[in-house]
Order: structure tokens, then C-alpha cells, then sequence
């Protein structure tokens, strides 16, 4: 069985330092027992959103892929942090919320979510890495952001 | 107290059998404790979506609430397979999300939503069936979908 | 550390009554183990809704973010029942949903979703009202509110 580490090494993935700057209003992540709550994270990369608008207008769905990607790291940002830094204290990926600004004519919200589901399995396997998911459509999402990502996890 | 067999029955309810062929990016629902998430189910019917389109436009609140039923069964039909098919099992419905493709006209997706609400009251009756639940209109759905229903229960 | 009666007063928040009348399909509230699940409120005050509308077209982010702040004074009355009228027994504010009508063209729903955040932040203290959250904009909400908001608690 590879490591996490390698996993993320395979998948081409770093994943970021959380931010300095803590948000005022709300925080990254609560824990309630065993279980791990992460905020919405936006696709952030580099203290920028990679891709701003609409599914259906303008954003493709391979850009909205990665853009569902890039959000899934940044769940992973604060999941390390939930976790002391031990990804391997992760047991399961319990939900992901993924959702997808889009128009109305868009329907494919499910194939912008496998970008963030990816990386779930690929950086935890199958077994703790499947997950169950919910993706939908929105009006509109913070900053213009085209993605937006939550996630609910089982922790040791 | 009629049995949970009996209550299919009244309610002319049939629990369609758990797809053959698993989704590849996700799982119908995870488990932790005695909770179980169940990722966000389609009206599919025989392998057909029954209802596409949006709610203000084609689609009446009639039929919405025919298609947020619809896709209630299909959550009834992971659960079961959850409780390896003892649905005695269920002691709580903990939530509903119901999510309704809706112009932003239309401002009803809660009567929509009472269509997946009395699946749970039929089935469980009111200890164990009543729920919390969240319903909203949303921009769209997968594969043009009119309702989508995601949910929470805890089992023994 | 000020009590809770006297944040509530230095707020301005009087949290109402429950309801008298229940509603038939669902209930605001459930519980698992210490884990309580609250159902999406809608910005009712007095018994009609304060702000009907979509951000983006006529209501504004002040207008909004004040909406937001009746949702979730509402989720403070049923929170208060779940605790049997004591908040003490709050133990963590674990999860906000915001939900802002939308149109595409707005891009602050994380400002709006403030408006919930600081009455949670004012009435719990820091340590236990800072919570993880997702907002976003929605095509529509029920009776045309203008936002709505739906949280998970730990009690005691």
C-alpha cells in the first residue's frame, strides 16, 4: 500500500499551507467527536481564485474539473490541520458537497464534481476514500468563484 | 403498529433493487457509527430519469412533487442495502435535503419537497419518520434532473 | 464571561417562541446522540416573512445580511427547544447553511451569510459559536425569502 505521502506525490499534488489570516465570521473546520466538518473552500490557489463564472457560460466542464480539484485541496488544507498534520488519522471520507455555479441549460454538475472526488481517492484509496456526495447547480457562488467544495470526514 | 412491510404496501411503494453497476467517482452512502449519509439521489425509475426540466417552467408543482417521491424510494433503496436490508434497523430520519431545479420565479420548493417528506412519514411513521430538512431551488441538477434528494439517518 | 441572557441582551436578540402550529411533513428539529439537526428557517419575524427577493435584484447586501440574521435567531428558537430552553448546554456551533437568492450576477453571499455568523459569534462566545459554514446563492427559496439558514449543533 503506497503512503499518503506517495499518493500525493502521484497525483501531482501539494497541498497548501493554511492560510495566515484567519476569517472573522466562521473557521476552516469544526470537530464534533470523531467527526470533521470543513467549511465551503473556494478554488484558491496562490492567495487567487484559478477560475471565476459560469458552467454553461463560458467555463468548460474539463475548467470546471480542475477547478473542483483545486478545491478539494483546500479542503485538504484544513483536514491536515483538523488531523495535527497526520493525514493517515483520516478513516473516512464521510460527504462531499460540490457545488457548481451554473446556468440553467448546464446539466453536468455530477462530472465537475469528480474532479473533487478524484482526489479523495486518490489521496486515500478506495476504501477510505469513497465517499458520499451531493452536486448541484447554483445561482451564483462567494467572489464569482465557479466551484465551491464542503466536506464532512471520520477522523481517529 | 403495522410492520414497515405493511406500510410499503399502503403507500404502494416498491424499493427498487441497488443499481448493478456501481458509480465510479462515488458511493451510494457511507456509515459512520450508527450514522448513515446518503449521497444525492435522481428520480431514475427503471433506469430512466422521470423528470427533467425546471420548476416554473414545464414542470408543476404536481409533477415535482411526484419526482422529489421518486427520488426518496431511491434513497429508501441504499438505505436498505445500508442496513443489509432491515429497514427496523432505521430509528431516525435525520435529515432531508431536497434540492428543486426552479426559476428563480418559482417560490414553492418546500410543497415540492413534502413529496419525498411523506415517503419517510409513510415508511417510518411519525417517531421514527419525521425530519429536519433543507429545500431550496437550485440553478440545475445532473442530466437536467427536476429534483434531487440527499439525506441523513441514524440506524441501530 | 458574560452569560448567555446577557449576550442575548447586549445583541439586541429576542429569541420567539416556538411556533404554536407544527408543520405536517416535517419538524425543525432532530437529534442523534448529541448532534442536533436544525431545519433550513426562513427569515419569518412576527409571522411574515421580513425580506422577499433576490440578492442581486433589489434586495441589498446590508438588507440581506440583516435577513440572515432573523434565519438565524429563528434557528436559536429551535436550538432552545432541543436543549429543553437551556443554551448552556450548547457545546458547538458545528455547521451554518446560507442560502441567498440569487442572481448570477451576485457574488457576495459570504456577506450575506455574515449576518448568521455574528448573531452565533455574539451569543456563544468565540469557543463555541466560530463554526464551519458553506453560502452560496440559490435560484429560489420557499414563500420568496430572501435567504435561508439551516445548522448542525453539539449539545450537551
Amino acid at each position: 500500500m503506497p503512503t499518503i505521502e506517495e499518493r500525493l506525490k502521484a497525483a501531482n499534488i501539494v497541498i497548501p499551507e493554511a492560510p495566515r489570516a484567519p476569517t472573522v465570521h466562521y473557521i476552516p473546520y469544526t470537530v464534533s467527536g470523531n467527526i470533521v466538518f470543513i467549511s465551503g473552500q473556494l478554488p484558491f490557489q496562490n492567495g487567487e481564485i484559478i477560475m471565476t463564472g459560469q458552467l454553461g457560460r463560458g467555463v468548460s466542464v474539463e475548467d470546471g474539473r480542475d477547478t473542483a480539484r483545486v478545491c478539494a485541496i483546500n479542503v485538504l488544507t484544513h483536514l491536515k490541520t483538523a488531523c495535527n498534520g497526520d493525514l493517515t488519522r483520516v478513516k473516512k471520507v464521510l460527504k462531499l458537497e460540490i457545488l457548481v455555479a451554473s446556468t440553467p441549460e448546464f446539466h453536468e454538475p455530477h462530472v465537475v464534481a469528480n474532479g473533487a472526488s478524484l482526489v479523495m481517492l486518490d489521496i486515500f484509496g478506495k476504501e477510505i476514500g469513497s465517499h458520499a456526495r451531493v452536486a448541484y447547480g447554483v445561482a451564483s457562488l462567494p467572489l464569482n468563484a465557479a466551484v465551491e467544495v464542503a466536506a464532512t470526514f471520520e477522523i481517529s
